[in-house]
């Protein structure tokens, strides 16, 4: 089994007796004041957002409560030395069930933390007091036991959430976007255009179906929540179709006529001016996809500064694990914003490009160029040590310098890079690599640019 | 703040005078024993493969024992009546940078409960009783809310960054990989070639470069790792080249000629069969991402069944929280084993699309239908009740009996399905839902087929 039962320290350390008596003293203040305690943890539960709008009183008592009930008996009976593994199996088996309900594991602990809080204030106040303190160390470790099982077995199922989360969000962009533009928009049409029917069908029309019912309401619930997944553009939606539905609608309802002064006309055009809102909002989501479904930055065809935090954090740990080096070069372009203001956008874009070519140049397959920042990239150059690292970074400083940039106008311009090097000195956060190489390349700034300097 | 102090039960109960003397007992005994606990802390760290494979001994000491130190003084002086915020702040911050370094939350709390378990030895044979047992539960209760904050914020991390790694494998499957095929095809070939240069270049010959250190190597190590994540052939790869690397080279490099009767022939013939090895099995892995990269299953068009997981959980949380209906319909083809036999694995196909595109038809835009298993298909309906499940399940059930369905060689076939319906009742996991209209498929299947039934 993976967690020791080293953290079971009082089997260790204390005589049977004295423990048989504990776990005695502990069985009864568990039944005597089940009620009590899983009453407690449950308003712990009830009190924080992420647990609460998900799982209704009803769930809980119904469901939730007999459960925990018998969690709390199995704490009083546990003994490692015998069928632990079947006791950790069954709070690994909990804390899949928490990741798949989502109900976060910090508030899983907190409830167990009030648990052991009431529990060792009973024993206290009721019992011997050494009786009492074995009693309090007894449940703590058994709970804390059953916590360490419980988080990791979470961690794991939301990990594993997570990445079937994002894979299913960009199987989505990947799918054909226009095709799915194209029949929600339909569908938002055939919507208004059935609700204008209706409307001048007068009292023998059907009854208007709402828009958050319709086709089109029902994919953006489901479907473009995910797509778009963050977008401020999904809430103005949502409450147009929300302004629609709750007052729109309802005030043509109670007209006692659709036409003459009291008519409909002004709500009318209100709603259609609702629905044009929403049909332009629609096409601005499908259009900041393409904007960001991307990996790589457009200009320079550079890797998106989105990937760092797991290409550096492998690779950290890739060094640290066999001991093999890593390098990392910061390079910014000097007076970059002089060549943008005195020579224009398309010359700054030309030296931006050329430099990502000469890195390109420069470095093997394995080794990763992000664009880092407006005029600066990083670079991570694996399975390298410092000295190959400046000889990498030099190539490069000396080939940008030598390079006559052609602009698209066909006039040419010469452009120079700073370069900061660090190396992986076994500091395991990656953030550590990345600062060491920015101040390495702040003092080539300072020292004149157009050199190299090592962290 | 998030977590609330609710936990901090001590400072509710306690009057201040013994919570103060609980506090200097404590305060005490942690600064005396504190190398001796931070030594424990991290017993239990190197003692675990996932942190001690990255943790290396000096990592430790040099680095994470000092802030350990710290953390310890931290709990005595802690006060929530004062900071709080801030102490609740550094906890966070430990959360993040443990999941930046990959340190599971388990491990922590498993050395969080050994030196409460320690300390609580401690005081209860030095101290006196009352006073040790508040010091325990003083102890206990801080070093828990510090473990809550330090979850919340590491599970925050872990899902964050298990987005961004699935996000940069499934960007690099979408990359060019034809190119990336060929040019590694073309790096490994490349040092073969150069390997046999450099072996009867004689003596003279410059010394031969590992194929672990080649372009290709490193390619492999760095690249290859993410791209192909988990196939059983990254494996054989791995061993064939370091069979090449640890066995072959040194064994050619130590013979005292390349010719004659103890020549290399052999031993060369025995490296390009490796060589041969590593380039089938790197076209095999190339091969294997065409076939599990999409997100359908190419044969019906229905979604791939890897995005149950996060598509049902999402939708039996929108329903939990709107209070909105939601069904579950589990479709499967009757007596398709036999249709397969007598009428071949054409006809087979052309039933399984045929009933796919039958669903398509019955359901909405916003529906969704997975293939859940050979002849079985799962569909959720969303915004759906009973009686408007049982409706579509009927329609479904109905079309595929008066389906007449071409096999490919113009010759017709006739199916029926059977098909289990089930609501969401409240139970928040989704895997309930499943198990129910599982169920009622299988007595839509005893009850002899071509039926509906409702679980």
């Amino acid at each position: 089994m993976n967690a020791s039962p080293q953290c079971l320290n009082l089997w260790h350390v204390c005589e049977t007796t004295r423990l048989d008596k504990a776990r005695e003293t502990l069985a009864a203040v568990l039944a005597e004041h089940a009620d009590r305690l899983v009453g407690r943890f449950y308003e712990v539960f009830l009190k924080h957002d992420e647990a609460s709008h998900f799982l209704s009183h009803s769930v809980v008592v119904d469901r939730l409560s007999p459960s925990l009930q018998r969690w709390l008996q199995s704490l009083a009976t546990f003994d490692p030395n015998q069928g632990i593994e079947e006791f950790a199996e069954r709070q690994r088996k909990m804390g899949e069930v928490h990741s798949r309900i989502k109900i976060p594991v910090h508030i899983v602990l907190e409830g167990a933390s009030l648990i052991k809080s009431d529990v060792g204030e009973i024993l206290l106040s009721n019992h011997g007091n050494r009786e009492g303190a074995t009693a309090i160390v007894l449940l703590n470790e058994v709970i804390d036991f059953a916590m360490l099982l419980m988080s990791q077995a979470y961690v794991t199922g939301v990990a594993q959430r997570a990445k079937i989360e994002e894979a299913y969000r960009l199987f989505t962009l990947g799918q054909d976007v226009s095709v799915e533009r194209e029949s929600q928009r339909a569908a938002l049409l055939e919507w208004s255009q059935a609700a204008i029917f209706s409307l001048f069908g007068g009292a023998g029309g059907a009854r208007l179906k709402p828009i958050s019912q319709s086709e089109f309401g029902l994919w953006f619930r489901h479907r473009a929540s995910v797509m778009f997944q963050g977008s401020i553009m999904l809430n103005s939606i949502d409450a147009a179709m929300k302004e629609i539905d709750e007052q729109l609608l309802p005030s043509i309802d109670s007209l006692p006529s659709l036409h003459g002064p009291d008519g409909a006309a002004p709500l009318v055009a209100n709603l259609q001016a609702r629905v044009e809102e929403i049909k332009f909002l629609l096409a601005d989501l499908f259009q900041s996809l393409s904007a960001s479904a991307g990996g790589r930055d457009p200009l320079t065809s550079t890797l998106s500064r989105k990937f760092l935090p797991s290409i550096l954090g492998r690779e950290v740990a890739l060094s640290q694990q066999h001991g093999t080096p890593l390098a990392v070069m910061m390079i910014d372009a000097d007076h970059f914003k002089q060549i943008n203001d005195t020579r224009g956008h398309a010359a700054g874009d030309a030296v931006l490009r050329q430099i990502a070519e000469i890195i390109a140049d420069n470095t093997r397959s394995a080794d990763i160029v992000f664009r880092y920042g407006g005029e600066e990239f990083l670079v991570a150059l694996v399975e390298t040590n410092l000295e190959a690292a400046l000889e990498v970074a030099n190539r490069v400083r000396a080939a940008v310098m030598a390079a006559e940039i052609t602009v698209g106008d066909g006039s040419k311009v010469h452009a120079t890079v700073s370069i900061g090097v660090a190396t992986h000195t076994g500091h395991p956060d990656y953030q550590h690599l990345i600062n060491a190489a920015d101040q390495a390349l702040y003092r080539a700034k300072n020292e004149g640019r157009n050199r190299v300097i090592a962290a």
